[in-house]
């Protein structure tokens, strides 16, 4: 029985890019074969239970905007209800995931024993919901920076105490994750960090932090989560500075204790423009690694410098964004999450449907656009061109010599190289011949 | 004799801070014993010479404003002029150090062998001047960014020759170094970085410069230089996307390969500030991991994007640089050196001594300060007491235990841990009674 | 009777600069004569009730922090305990002034009906604090940017409903501002603006904006209200863009509005570094047109993009500030506001007061420092002298000819002008002595 | 006679949207209608000179690049080379229109009187080329930054002489644009501001600059040139602060000095974007005040601080920045000239008409999506609905009316607005589906 909620709206169907429906997809068809895969499962997205259900539309110049059936959200009985009304929409849009924080879908209670009985309840009461649904969890994750108790951290809180309700309140998460067939467990640090340096000491918060992630790594194999460990780099905000501030932050740190096998990164666009970084700068680098897990997609706008969570909406953007994606072999466990909320002006169901859609079809544009430019191959061409002196045997031969017989090299053969363009442009058009 | 450069100008005396001369120092006084340590031999003040001597008053709208006796810069006499206007104002200063660029001591020649040459001819010339001189060399380095044979990178270039040419550059440069007894080497990667990822393999790139910089490690050893070499981050400019974007990205570079022991940092305020950090921060940051080098001193404006290299003139900012300076250990082979050059409109040589005299008397109001507070202790005390907690064997036990026995504690005990005020504006004001 | 809040806390007083007592006035001497005035009528301080009493330690990632015996805000008898405790503040601090919105001090009630009704019932027992208190109303206004009514803008909503309820709502908070004796009356629109272009009619909104101005202006001679109407500026946040940018734009409005000479500005040290200005251009600007009207005292994070609202604790910028206040003669009915708010992680009353502390003595060390720069006059010196070619007749007749004659002149007398030095980094050490 | 420079390369042809030619238009087809005018007629395309022919590809980090046959650029016979190569892209571009600055045509000469005779003898030059040619002038401008002369500012000055000598300079300029039959006369204050305001009078300097541009505007008048005079907005670079910021701060300059019926905007998106805006708002905001005259096109890095003039390549972007300017009638006197220049990697002579080929088949693309979506009125269709409520009598005199009777009718009424949702992702959605 529908709970009613979005009265009026039916199944969004594919209906092709003439389409004037504003309720239809114009451009993401699930079925449709892209380089040999489905759209649907080259793009795995899933829906955010916070923005898109927890979320009541204030900012922090202003309240709540949004009135939803589910409020206030302090009570189990309305979780529930929010959980009906989440997999109604899942339905509507035929989202093959959805990623929650433990915080979403259960009033926090104050204490530890109460939010987990709560967490295991709402979560057997989803678990029953995706039994009779197509949407699987991409991930889950536990919101360690909403209650007062974290506002100095979770894991690298200064109180010994705080560290222990986090490991406590992770472990929850992950059982929780696990019993819902989780794809991914994510970990993002938004009090990870610091306000000020004249009361933090940086370097035991990062062993702290180290540490902290590692036990997770244990816990995860002890007991048989085959999911893929993720933390997400972020700059700042909340904190005036976050320890996991870009991919190669991130990377470094799991490289200093060790956990680079065992964890990748869940980018977001909107992070990757705070942190002064291109979204597709932020994928190609974890790609290098081999340490690009999912996407967070959404869009920042580049001049607010405070996470604006936007759906996604410019194709030339995001076509490169998958480019990297697909070059990098495309998502395995992980997925395109929509990190993103409506504006608090955007009140009506229909809004929350419509960003969606929107978001979507912007998604499975670029896609396209990005599949069509792998399998024309024109920048891998290019790329080779321009680094093809590298195949040389000299020149692999010199990498692994030295700096005296290198210059001798130089001043006897008079090497004095003339550059050759860039071609900046030239790709730039190529580009846009495709989105 | 004298150029007469600086005619009318007489060694700068320390006049004590109610001096009105615009040429005395008012709080740098090097002998002067702070912290068991003479003033001088903490601050280990360079000179750069690239702002002061070489550079024209350009900008990117607008040509040469400077009008110097050593101009044009394409003749190795006036070279040697310019030497020893330089010269002349160490000893106006008693700068106990400078640092140089080849391309700022000699003109450019357009090939190796003739760089090499007027390289080898310069700088045995400097050393005669060193020989009459209390100025040392901080560290000098090569300018792989200003000819047009660098515009698409120097070790990261994607043509094998210019990774030649900038191996043999760095090879003579090294060299030079070691002849005039430096005492550290530094490498900017102003163009290892990329303009656009359209035409560029990221990782290939970042395989070549860890190649490159363990290359110059091993040629170190093999000459015997004794010196420290360091890596200087920066985010972008002149490339959009610097592969030494700050401290982190550089400490996790160097322990992808292999270099965490072998190379330290050369951190720059202005640097800091354009990758989205405090200069504390990466102060902090590197001596949390032992890496900290040394420094360049300057001033970036907040509110342009670009490298302004101002003078520093605002006391409570440095303060807080040499605070963590200070608790590290202080300086050892590294120095504070001035990588700030005049406004383009500041003409008069009184300017350029001026500009060095402000900048060494804000560093001492700073040094002094930190060191106060370093000795009264307000601090550390203030931070041993917010972390406490971290040092009962309970605390460090659960360090070492798992997710899984924390939870257990976490219930069976009740533990709901009550937040503690981080009392920073506190703490600000503590820090304003000694700046 | 005291309400218990700021127990173990006496009165503030001045102690002199070598105080180490954290809840001691080092500089800030209300009594202690600068420039022939009290040091208090010089800085004029006030509290902002919102920031101290009204918000409860969220951000956009964490909710309430501070535990407060006036919590929750949704009764008026907590409103006056909430007004008891401010009162017994201001008399901790010796603070001469407050500020409020309406929403700071009076629950909302959801009907302009019964806002104005407990609007009238809290300004009322307030004025009976203030008749045993010395502390005067620097400035009331109207918070139309919280409750959800105000969600697409205030005077510029599309509705023409929220126009007229905004409408009335000014006039209810003028009457109160007048009925307390406040010296200013401040509008900011932080919601006049708009989050996309998409559905936004710029020209009918500022036109609307225009005639509210009018209105209010109108009003107000009309009831007879002396205090001055203050519009501030600010560039976004909370919208994507605000009509009040900077106070560029705000002059450029009230002049197309004909209103240059009923309104003048209260400018914040957060938006003017949030806008792309330094403090003191945004004072020097208005000063230069006559529209410096009052200031809102706070530090903005450089480096974090949205409004930090810190307390000022940076002495060398806020001399700076001062000093252009000073220059333009003092403030008349405007102040020092500080808007600015504890760090969410500050959580003890303590903290409050001694962020008051902090900041006042960083004021009084400006307003110190500024006064003294005035009264050596080198800055103006400097300034006449560079400037001084204007003085002379053929200058000014210049001015009052044409381009042709000019040309002419330029040829005839083969002007060709030499560069003078501007010697910034000379003046900024001069500033240096002061600071 | 071809001077060979672009040898290879025929005149660029609309060959459609399935071309895989680099050098042909794939959407800018001169001809083709659109909205009922040739699309070159709305676009009204114009090459910037100085990018394209005088800038050698330097960057404040390194020297020239390109390697031209007009260089070195200090001889009137390369000048005339010069300008043949550009009357030879001209017309392979199909470009109707060019711009220029007195110093990109003629070298700097050092004194007034040569720098008069050559710009006469070089605009003859162009002239008589112009005659050949279907290449018209946008405008002219004078270049009043590169040289030392302007360091400290043209009109705005401390030295009067200066002045004199911008004004006989601007003189010569308008003399040779009306000349040469240009549309537009430009001035851009890249000096106009300040670096410190330490040595400024901000306050007689913009009155100075008033004064200046009124004698512009009377001299246009004297010499019958009825082209439109346009200042062009930036916000700071090459100066800390530029007194014509942005649109906004430039509308109220020429209020304040009497101008705003006489000179209108050209308006850049770069400059848009370092000021904090988007393009489109500048647009929109001076299309609300009549003062859209042209526009610089070309396209910011969000994410560098300075101007990087990149060629634009983002259609969705561009699309909404014709949106406002079809919707204010379209440009007049006004046009698209590309501010936009080469990376200084991107060596070739193809490159350069590759670079405009790419940005003219965007703005192409994107005037078409602009017209589509004019000619759908889906947008303006949801803002008549939007503001709809102010149509009625009651609204009108509503803004007729005062607080007071506003305030008694919300509460005799029980006025009690209920938000509705701005639907700004359906708004997003739609426009998605033109671009």
């Amino acid at each position: 029985m529908s709970t009613g909620f979005f009265d009026g709206i039916d199944k969004i169907a594919y209906e092709g890019p003439d389409s004037t429906n504003p309720l239809a997809f114009r451009h993401y068809n699930p079925d449709e074969m892209v380089m040999g895969k489905r759209m649907e499962d080259h793009l795995r997205f899933a829906v955010a239970y916070w923005h898109s259900f927890a979320w009541e539309g204030g900012d922090p110049f202003g309240g709540q905007t949004f009135i939803r059936p589910w409020h206030p959200q302090d009570d189990m009985g309305r979780a529930k209800l929010k959980a009906d009304v989440a997999f109604e929409m899942f339905d509507l849009l035929g989202a093959p995931f959805f990623c929650w924080h433990d915080a979403d879908i259960r009033p926090e209670q104050g204490n530890y024993a109460d939010n987990l009985r709560t967490l295991e309840e709402i979560t057997d009461y989803i678990g029953e919901k995706m039994q009779g649904s197509d949407t699987g969890l991409l991930w889950g994750t536990a919101n360690m920076f909403a209650h007062r108790r974290w506002m100095s951290g979770a894991s690298t809180n200064p109180d010994p105490d705080v560290f222990a309700f986090s490991a406590a309140t992770v472990k929850g998460c992950l059982d929780a994750t696990h019993k819902l067939g989780g794809r991914n467990y994510v970990l993002w640090g938004g009090r990870e960090g610091y306000e000020t340096l004249l009361n933090t000491d940086l370097g035991q918060e990062l062993d702290h932090m180290g540490r902290f992630l590692s036990m997770v790594v244990d816990y995860k194999h002890k007991i048989g989560f085959k999911g893929q460990i993720l933390v997400e780099p972020k700059p700042q905000e909340p904190s005036k500075h976050q320890y996991d501030f870009d991919v190669a932050t991130c990377i470094g740190f799991l490289r200093k204790y060790g956990l680079e096998s065992e964890v990748k990164l869940n980018i977001e666009q909107g992070h990757a423009i705070l942190a002064g970084h291109s979204f597709e700068h932020e994928l190609a680098l974890a790609a290098s690694e081999g340490m690009l897990g999912s996407i967070d997609m959404n869009r920042n706008d580049y001049q607010s410098g405070w996470d604006t969570d936007q759906f996604p909406n410019n194709t030339p953007e995001v076509a490169l964004a998958y480019y990297h994606i697909l070059k990098s072999g495309g998502f395995t466990t992980g997925g395109t999450n929509f990190d993103a909320k409506l504006r608090r002006q955007s009140l009506d169901p229909q809004d929350l449907i419509a960003a969606h859609v929107g978001g979507m079809d912007i998604c499975a544009r670029g896609l396209k656009a990005a599949a069509a430019m792998v399998e024309d191959g024109g920048l891998e061409t290019a790329l080779a061109d321009r680094y093809a002196g590298w195949q040389s045997d000299a020149a692999q031969q010199m990498l692994n010599s030295d700096l005296g017989s290198i210059a001798a090299r130089v001043l006897s053969e008079g090497i004095n190289p003339e550059p050759r363009s860039g071609r900046q442009e030239i790709l730039e058009n190529y580009v846009n011949r495709f989105v």
